[in-house]
């Protein structure tokens, strides 16, 4: 099968989440295979995954044969190939727009909190977890007063990040609210950021990319 | 003058250096608009700033009226709006490659080492210089290793990163390299990533946006 996708996701991984939404959004059909970033050291950090992904980070999308890494530019494979529905809009001016949101987060917010990152402060510089965690919420909400602004009071502004069709930006956001309320931010400075995760949650093609909706997340007693 | 560029830059920031060289390889004239973001506690902060950018970051792309954020959203806009010569090869396939190394340096390594998480270790932790120091070597080694590893024996790498053009994965990858000079990574680990960084300096469109080569560089004594 050419054409069969296979994704090596976490179910708590926001970039994983982020491609789960995006295939969801395109409608198409996908294995996952799950990597256990914490179990046993990681399982990121095996030679067989390691092949698969010399980053050592979840996502990896296979398509057939072809390795897809890196979940921003796996969105764009996805828009490329099956270009319906559409995740960027049509205007290279309001796809400049769509990308910037989604990198704000891609970039700035969530590869500082990445559990690589907090690893890093424990093991070398023994930073105890509630300032780890104050370093989370620092990351998240200096990003969010931005992204806020970014849609605050702007035309293109919609239902969504861009109007009114779910697209990348929304991809980018919806997961990393999750973590947002994973760390205890607040949320209430950012009206826009929540309207818009309540749409697309709203959606079945976000509902069901939910970590705890994932077949490797832990099942409740 | 509609299609006038402006450039907020800084002549040190490695963000801004990749889209200086996107805008020489598309042979886009640009006026440079310095943004010092040290001295005075950082002219990025200032209310002025913070309407071209929420986020306080440069580059910042004006393209007539039209505000432009995220240098790799920026380098996507230019290879949409002046198509030739193209800063993504032609096949979806490797499109996604291309900008799978972009991101593995623009999400993965440069975020983790910006100014303001080493000026966040200062002000919040007290982490003495040589730890700072150590994490930016840290993050580079770490990046520049998958990096390496993406690059080496793939079909697709030639006098570039992606074949004998240069393109949006080295527009990333050269301010990298900088940077990990400037911090005294060894680089002999990575000989494809040496390989190509001397290929791009010898373009004029590299070589012109180099750091030191900036307007609002230091002056040599």
């Amino acid at each position: 099968m050419a054409d069969h996708l296979q994704l090596y996701s976490y179910w708590r991984s926001s970039a994983a989440y982020r491609v789960r939404i995006g295939l969801n959004l395109k409608g198409l059909a996908y294995e996952t295979l799950p990597v256990h970033l914490v179990r046993d050291g990681g399982e990121q950090h095996t030679d067989g995954f390691r092949e698969l992904n010399p980053q050592e980070l979840v996502p990896v999308l296979k398509h057939g044969d072809r390795i897809l890494r890196q979940s921003v530019a796996i969105l764009e494979y996805l828009d490329e190939t099956w270009p319906e529905p559409a995740l960027l809009p049509a205007t290279s001016r309001d796809r400049q727009r769509s990308r910037a949101i989604a990198l704000a987060v891609a970039c700035d917010i969530h590869p500082l909190n990445n559990l690589r990152v907090l690893q890093y402060f424990d093991r070398e510089w023994n930073v105890p977890q509630p300032e780890r965690d104050e370093w989370v919420r620092h990351w998240i909400t200096d990003g969010f007063a931005a992204v806020e602004a970014m849609l605050t009071d702007h035309p293109s502004t919609g239902e969504f990040c861009e109007g009114n069709t779910p697209g990348l930006a929304d991809c980018c956001l919806v997961p990393q609210v999750y973590n947002a309320r994973r760390f205890g931010v607040d949320l209430s400075p950012y009206p826009t950021i929540e309207r818009i995760e309540r749409a697309c949650l709203a959606l079945p093609a976000f509902d069901v990319a939910r970590p705890e909706k994932q077949p490797d997340a832990p099942q409740p007693n």
